[in-house]
């Protein structure tokens, strides 16, 4: 992700942001109420506040922003390069996602990586949505605790990975074995594709194993973030369990 | 939910709703382009089609509709009363949303819902969304396969199915029981409140047992569609398990 700025909104989103030691913040806005419902104390370390209408944040975001009377401008974080990422951390599960575009999907998915503790989410950068509000936003703060990784290639970081110890799975509607009759080791990376199209064949071709979700027939499919969010989820119970 | 019309949109949600013999349609607008990707035998029973270009959806929708060439105006479904569901379903899992207010959530839900097999889902007929374009759309094609029972008063609803033989589980993020170490057995109504506030004090006090996801403490919870995929996973693994 390159260091472009960019504005986090929602209360969640924006002190997750404000209490990252990484994130370089340039101003925050916020509204009366809003710092008093929060507290003063929350913004001691910011230097430039403002306090602001709720209008003025209305007429600065996008029309469906959901902003709770708080903005920060920002840059984005300077996520490390995938080498430099496994260079540091071992053992964590990671997700790799093919070609999911909606930023909402994918902040719902760090939502969901940090809560089951992933250690990354690796994307493509091209085809992939860079940091954003609406990102940070779905995100909920999980933006600030799990680094998304852009790859130039989603096949060589696969194998990157391979070579790095990781097993690779990954979910397809059409694979024979089901998530929860697998059982996944340390390190595993879950690779996710778009909804609709699913992986791509050279993407799926590169997985060690393809599993998929026990759902109805009747369904064809799920959401990408609630596929995501019950994989993972099958990841950790497995971890908790044994 | 009332007999209201409304338009669907989006390839999924309005095939499904093409199909359903209880939808009552009353005009299909669609592209060249979608009638001939779609073919036009999906259509066969449709008395009023129009061709129209992409801009005239455009501009029937909502701003940020995708509807990929196509809208189905229709009449809301009619769902039946609680009583009347249990009165004719036994068996299965139901969902009940306390105050889950975000039809993009509500959408998402009713399709887990479709993808695990659950019954119906029941929301209050205040502070939930009723049946929507944008609902139908992210339930991509679930709004015709799981009845969405709206209730005047949720604890007195929570009582019948009580009565009905249901066991009611609260998800709570504060529950000491993970909801992997419960053993589900059939008949499971399932809470969910709203993101944030979670389910109010005279929900919870209502529920058998509360249950909680098991999630790294660095996160406070996670998105509610996310929580009710992955609980209704769980049921859905222990059944096929066991």
């Amino acid at each position: 992700m390159k260091s472009s700025p960019h504005i986090i909104y929602g209360k969640h989103a924006s002190l997750a942001a404000i209490s990252n030691p990484m994130r370089k913040i340039k101003r925050v806005l916020l509204t009366k109420n809003t710092r008093d419902e929060i507290g003063e104390k929350a913004f001691s370390k910011v230097k430039n506040i403002q306090l602001v209408e709720g209008k003025k944040l209305d007429d600065m975001l996008p029309r469906e922003a959901v902003h709770q009377g708080i903005a920060v401008e920002c840059d984005a974080l300077l996520a490390p390069s995938l080498t430099e990422y496994l260079s540091e951390n071992n053992e964590k599960n990671v997700v790799v996602l093919d070609q999911v575009s909606d930023p909402h999907n994918v902040g719902a998915i760090l939502r969901s990586a940090a809560a089951f503790d992933v250690g990354a989410v690796i994307v493509t950068d091209r085809n992939a949505p860079a940091e954003s509000g609406v990102m940070a936003k779905s995100a909920s703060g999980a933006l600030e605790i799990v680094p998304l990784i852009a790859v130039g290639n989603l096949s060589q970081a696969i194998e990157i990975l391979k070579k790095a110890g990781y097993w690779i799975y990954g979910l397809d509607g059409e694979a024979k074995q089901i998530i929860s009759q697998v059982k996944f080791g340390k390190k595993t990376a879950l690779v996710l594709g778009a909804e609709g199209r699913g992986l791509r064949r050279l993407t799926s071709e590169r997985c060690d194993a393809l599993v998929r979700l026990p759902i109805a027939e009747k369904m064809e499919s799920l959401n990408v973030s609630n596929a995501a969010a019950i994989a993972l989820y099958e990841l950790y119970r497995q971890n908790i369990i044994s």
